[in-house]
């Protein structure tokens, strides 16, 4: 062999290679009759084509919510289902209030207007013109996981995680357009609004949209899809979707919040005296293992790879560990890289399972060394009447039988 | 104010900022009359759906080859029309010799044999079941920008650099498979085949295969898409795009090449002295400007934003510098990060244009130090009958009246 197998295994790998000690009784399992070296049709296939689509053999959806209005509510990425980090724009989540407006980017305007020098108005095109800036970052809903359903809500975790995904997005710095309106003396937050028909507003510091908010009109490559607020949105990188305003039609400049709908009706937090908790921006750190997760069924006993993904609004993900004995002891999984800042990160552990019940979690530490609680732990702080923000660990329970469901079915 | 505007400037955006003095004149043309805060329907908008799909109004689509036989030939990634650095599956470009074949991934299966101890037939669960590992990697095909062409051939970017693209790969490492089935002493390169009808089949090295080959599944978060390989390929990062075979069905571990037709009748490279260089497979450093490229306007003289994408077989990109004065001088672009290896990297160079014609190019330089050639550079080496693997320059001409053309058009 000209190879030297020694010589560039990371300690990862090393780790890999070791467990895989665990791998021979699986794959003794395999079939190992040689195939005939030339077989089957020899035809000639579909020709090019100028928009891909998927496999027609393939099809896991956005699970869709069970209320009758469609235009208002959630669907859900099959966390479960789709591999590596970032999330096929076809399977982002969805989250609107008044449905998907169809907007003709020709048409479109951005205005940005109250305290400033000189009010603009720009056109896409405008926009498009612009010193661009990419980033590749998650978005989830406030309402991820949230603590009001349990675990007959949300068997699966695609409806217990599925309200976050993860993009590149490209746009514009809102810092380069403040810049150009000429922010005034005084000026404190953002009005930010949508042109759905709810006009979805949000107030948002000043201070974050000086530093790393996005005026975008590409994801992964191309324009927004409209569900994610074609032709223009709100990127707030690290902090709940709902501030993301989509459809971005308008933002004024204020010296205080404005105090709208969604920051006091909705997405605010009770606390347990009874007082609310608002303007909660931040995402914190999180993670779910989506193998083996509720719904799914482990064929039978031996090897399996243990993986999910981690994130955080406060930066990149430091740690993930997981236990296998409800909490009792924890192992260190691998992280894949590159572990960029407020982005998912896929964590993987190799496993072998014995056949015997078994509840496994994972537990994310980020940059800032601040570790995901247990949902015991955030219903002691927060009270039983808390809704958005959970980020809880979510531990599953796989049955003798394979099976896997919430860890308190 | 509370934010301090100096604080957070790093070099690259103090950079940016100085040179948006040149924005005023293009702001100046903005439309400054504010819109009624109230305005336009109300109507509510399209409900939740399962699988997303983009506007319709977003059109651009891959170039399609002129030839009438479009089972065999290329479609081109839109380069100019896409942002950041992720391609958007569905605009992947397409390379196959006879068409994409629909393979049922329940049926589909992947046999490991020859100089093995314990050959084995993996079915696509099996593969799901083990290790896996995504990566941000380019393909290029070492057709792209193929040096018989003249600008006549390949007046845009699409068509002159159209056939690469960068995709998110999700599958096991080869080495893994090779470590299960067992290599036997004296093994040195590695016969893989896909299961189109032309059953495509290249040679590779085991050194490379041992190293960082992974057998991918997933694409982008989903399942490959069927002109990328579905349901399994060969992804080579920072190899020739033929040699990542794709619909692979079959890897034979043997002791030599075995001089396939497309590693002899075709990707072999013409030299001067009349010999045929074999097994050219790394993709060199190669870099070229998406805006303003050619067949664009530019609407007026004022601020634009020179972009473009880097690459390079060998690693990460160091630097992107561009010429505006036909390669008499040189500025260093802004690179986008993160700066993943053999990944696209996207350079931005804020720029003023003054009306007058100009010629503008870019040339990258790898971490190996590796500086992209010039076209002229590269046919004095390589003599006039080279065909693959053309990484030179590519310089584009801007006239007077704003129209963009090959330099030599």
């Amino acid at each position: 062999m000209q190879y030297d197998r020694t010589r560039s295994l990371s300690s990862t790998r090393r780790r890999f290679i070791e467990a895989l000690a665990a791998l021979s009784g699986f794959l003794t399992g395999c079939k190992r009759q040689p195939a005939a070296e030339e077989e089957g049709p020899r035809r000639l296939g579909r020709p090019v084509r100028a928009y891909g689509e998927r496999s027609p053999f393939e099809k896991i959806t956005r699970a869709l919510p069970t209320t009758k209005i469609l235009e208002v509510g959630n669907s859900y990425t099959p966390l479960a289902e789709i591999c590596g980090t970032i999330t096929p724009s076809a399977l982002h989540y969805e989250r609107h209030h008044s449905g998907v407006p169809t907007i003709d980017p020709a048409e479109h305007r951005l205005l940005i207007h109250g305290m400033v020098d000189r009010p603009l108005i720009f056109t896409m095109e405008d926009l498009h013109r612009l010193p661009a800036t990419s980033r590749i970052c998650f978005l989830e809903c406030a309402g991820n996981s949230h603590l009001g359903y349990g675990p007959r809500d949300a068997p699966t975790v695609q409806l217990s995680h599925g309200l976050a995904s993860c993009s590149e997005w490209t746009g514009v710095r809102l810092s380069l357009l403040l810049d150009e309106v000429g922010v005034q003396q005084g000026a404190k937050w953002i009005l930010a609004e949508g042109a759905d028909a709810a006009r979805m507003q949000r107030s948002i510091p000043i201070e974050k949209a000086m530093d790393d908010i996005l005026v975008a009109y590409g994801q992964n490559g191309e324009a927004l899809r409209p569900e994610q607020g074609y032709p223009l949105r709100l990127i707030i990188p690290g902090w709940e979707g709902n501030a993301n305003v989509k459809w971005l039609r308008r933002l004024k400049v204020v010296d205080q919040p404005y105090m709208t709908r969604d920051e006091t009706a909705k997405y605010t937090d009770s606390m347990p005296d009874g007082t609310a908790r608002q303007f909660t921006f931040v995402m914190e750190a999180k993670s779910v293992i989506t193998f083996p997760s509720g719904g799914q069924k482990l064929p039978e006993p031996g090897f399996f790879e243990i993986t999910g993904l981690a994130w955080s609004g406060r930066g990149r993900i430091e740690r993930v560990d997981i236990s296998m004995d409800g909490g009792g002891t924890w192992q260190e999984a691998a992280l894949s890289e590159p572990r960029l800042p407020v982005a998912f990160t896929r964590f993987r552990l190799p496993w072998r399972w014995d056949g015997r019940e078994v509840t496994v979690q994972s537990r994310a530490t980020d940059e800032t060394g601040y570790v995901q609680p247990s949902h015991e732990e955030l219903v002691a702080v927060r009270g039983p009447h808390y809704e958005y923000h959970n980020n809880g660990i979510r531990p599953w329970k796989i049955k003798t039988d394979g099976s896997v469901t919430d860890a308190s079915a």
